[in-house]
């Protein structure tokens, strides 16, 4: 990078804002998705204004500017393509207003998700969305990948709470988009265009998100199936009865060895299937739908329903679906995580058809997730050394992909696009698709600085 | 319009989809705002092909398009401003699929939104949005305006339950964005750019929308108050008290007087406010809430508190709420219903702004709304004959919208801007607000033909 680029970077962030030692950039080359590229320089912006400044400067230079929230992504979202600068929000964390009159909460971009929950429930409020990295993840990250979790079913996801937004778009203008009206009809949806943009459209720098009162009450539960059958039914009968549960979690019988190979969660090695069941609300609501989860859980073929009594019981429940991904990581050196989706009918359709997909190609998946809302986690388990081992395992990669396509779902629930799936997406949205993403792109970043090369290549642009 | 365009439709859409007369042109010139502009042809599609084909032909002849559903909308959104083709959506309004184990359900654009429920409650489903006019209007209107209604503060609007779409952009490519699972992050939040984009980014064909299950029951209270801002504390400790009511609907002391002139409701002509309040769930749940906020509700200046204890009570409290735009319709020969809203928590000083803006500028108003969601509907009584009343009620719109961006909310919370609150926009989302949405219709619309001049002006457009 030019002595004067950087010079001009000093210049807008301060010299203790800007990186540039070989070693500072092996730390921003990577995050949670295998591939790896260093990045030119890191710039740690204080204000929004500098963040501004940059773009301005990146469109008069030509240079390539990938935003990064804490880098837990599992798409590739935040690996620099094209080199360039990384902006990293990690100095952009402040909380600058919560308003519980009106359920509110205005954050910078680089604020930790999980750090919202203390200062609301002071305010008996939660931010419901709970993705896996909630502990890590910062709240900029979750809102341009649109994150999810376990919560989808019963309360939606990132997308659902994101009321108002600061935006510098790729040419430096700053933008305010949305309201902190419940109701606003005022310009295009413009806020909900930059949620789950991935970086492409504009950098986030403050997001103010709708809160709800934390539920009175929780009841859980643990149902153990003898057939992937029974188990998808009853997912299918606790819906029809009306019930609306805010956990239903599942792991299918190769995660659950793996769990009790991993550690005695007592969960039975021949069981096909389990679901780890939770409602919540008022205290009386919440017993009446677990009330109603049983008896239609018990019509089917079950081998037992357990239902906890206290936090120590719900804890022991859990115990398994906590160590999970743990648990599987242990059985092979690497994982692939994937979040291929689809509607909650044709849950035992994909299962069976990874588990197929897997038997065809020689390789190990665990299959566990959001039962709830069809968001699986097919984990297939690899040794990224063994070339012939890593081959099979793209095969079956592909494979999973197009069935989730064919069975009229997504390729991404909640991971996002960037890398990962760039090759995939258009099998699922068509021409038509691709083309309205990149005139959209085209129309933000005519020069394709912002984030270059994720979620789809622009006409021309090497694949 | 030219014989051979004429001829063309009709060899699209068939003879007997496509009207060219005068006194058919007259019954298309005008929906439910105090505008009228003639068309020059209307046509019905069946098809989403058909339409496609229009889209094209206006491409190449350069000829205006505007879609149009019943033509209830309150902002002038389905008036041919620029002449051209009307594209009436009533002849597609087929329900395509009710899918109750996904809870969903898929309908052609000119579906009646309120013949969802009939289909849905068979699965004990139903549809939260209720705009007013959910008896007449159909799902793709309310998906173009994104309509609200009185529930919008537990269940959100009409953007919360759209899952997919199938769009016709304005040169006649057809895209499905979406997906009809709980979570997908495939591409940008493509079906929420066009939920409230007015008709000017494309013309939706077919719409898959979520559905939640019904609630087993229902509480209803009416609450009098003795001045605005216990009312307005009422409102304050309910939310704080982490209830959230299904419905929280205001009246002021000119509405309820008002009513109490056009038929005996039972309201004190001396109350200054009163709340019309529901919750609604699991029975024990309904009662709790609703217990919470009689404790709340009468911590405050407060009158009365009536709780229904059937139906017919039920009806008898909301009485007065049913009749009250006809009641004040009564009052003057025209009335001027606005949306204008604002965060719940500074309610009082909005209705103080606005009773304070009407007597400024003598022009009577009775104000009305949801209180729970800050969406309140200052409703001003007019004789639009009188020339000089109406200048001054202009004035009062006037400051009336001002008022609500200086209280940091909107100048709609659901009626949508289309021509009647055009001139207002930049106000609340300034100039670069105003680029962002010139930039994305000239990015689907170069040459401006779907839709034309609602909104906003496109550069060098006449205003």
């Amino acid at each position: 990078m030019k002595k004067s680029i950087i010079d001009e970077l000093v210049s807008i962030f301060g010299q203790e804002n800007v990186l540039t030692e070989r070693e500072d950039m092996i730390a921003y080359s990577y995050d949670a998705a295998p591939v790896e590229i260093e990045p030119e320089a890191v710039v740690f912006p204080t204000t929004t204004e500098q963040v501004s400044k940059l773009m301005k400067m990146a469109y008069r230079e030509e240079i390539p500017v990938t935003p990064r929230g804490q880098g837990s992504g599992l798409s590739g979202g935040s690996i620099p393509l094209k080199k360039g600068i990384v902006l990293s929000m990690d100095k952009m964390k402040k909380m600058i207003e919560f308003d519980p009159n009106n359920r509110l909460i205005t954050v910078e971009a680089g604020f930790t998700t999980s750090d919202i929950d203390p200062i609301v429930s002071e305010a008996n409020l939660f931010y419901p969305p709970d993705p896996g990295s909630v502990a890590f993840s910062t709240i900029g990250g979750n809102v341009a990948e649109n994150a999810g979790g376990l919560r989808g079913l019963k309360y939606g996801v990132t997308k659902n709470y994101v009321k108002m937004l600061k935006v510098v778009l790729p040419q430096g203008d700053i933008v305010t988009v949305g309201s902190k009206c419940v109701k606003h009809v005022a310009g295009f949806n413009s806020e909900l265009i930059f949620v789950g943009s991935e970086g492409l459209l504009g950098i986030m720098t403050e997001v103010t998100l709708a809160l709800l009162p934390i539920p009175q009450h929780r009841e859980s539960a643990l149902a153990i199936f003898n057939s992937l059958d029974s188990a998808a039914q009853a997912v299918s009968d606790i819906i029809a009865a009306g019930v609306t549960p805010s956990t239903m979690e599942f792991m299918d019988n190769a995660t659950i060895n793996a769990v009790q190979n991993f550690k005695d969660c007592g969960l039975p090695r021949d069981a096909e299937a389990v679901l780890l069941i939770e409602t919540d609300g008022e205290m009386n609501s919440a017993k009446w739908e677990m009330s109603v989860i049983e008896e239609q859980v018990k019509k089917n073929d079950i081998r037992e329903f357990q239902r906890a009594q206290n936090t120590a019981e719900r804890d022991a429940l859990f115990a398994g679906r906590r160590v999970a991904l743990n648990a599987l990581a242990s059985v092979k050196p690497n994982l692939i995580l994937e979040d291929a989706t689809v509607k909650r009918s044709v849950l035992p359709d994909m299962v069976r058809g990874i588990t197929a997909i897997a038997k065809k190609h020689n390789v190990q998946v665990g299959i566990f997730g959001h039962a709830g809302d069809g968001n699986l986690h097919p984990t297939f388990l690899i040794d990224q050394s063994d070339k012939e081992e890593m081959a099979r395992c793209h095969k079956a990669v592909d494979e999973l992909f197009q069935l989730a396509i064919d069975l009229d779902g997504t390729i991404s629930g909640e991971h996002g696009i960037g890398l990962e799936k760039k090759p995939y997406l258009k099998n699922q949205i068509g021409d038509a698709g691709i083309k309205m993403l990149q005139d959209m792109k085209r129309m933000f970043d005519p020069k394709n600085l912002l984030n270059p090369g994720k979620m789809f290549d622009m006409p021309g642009e090497a694949a």
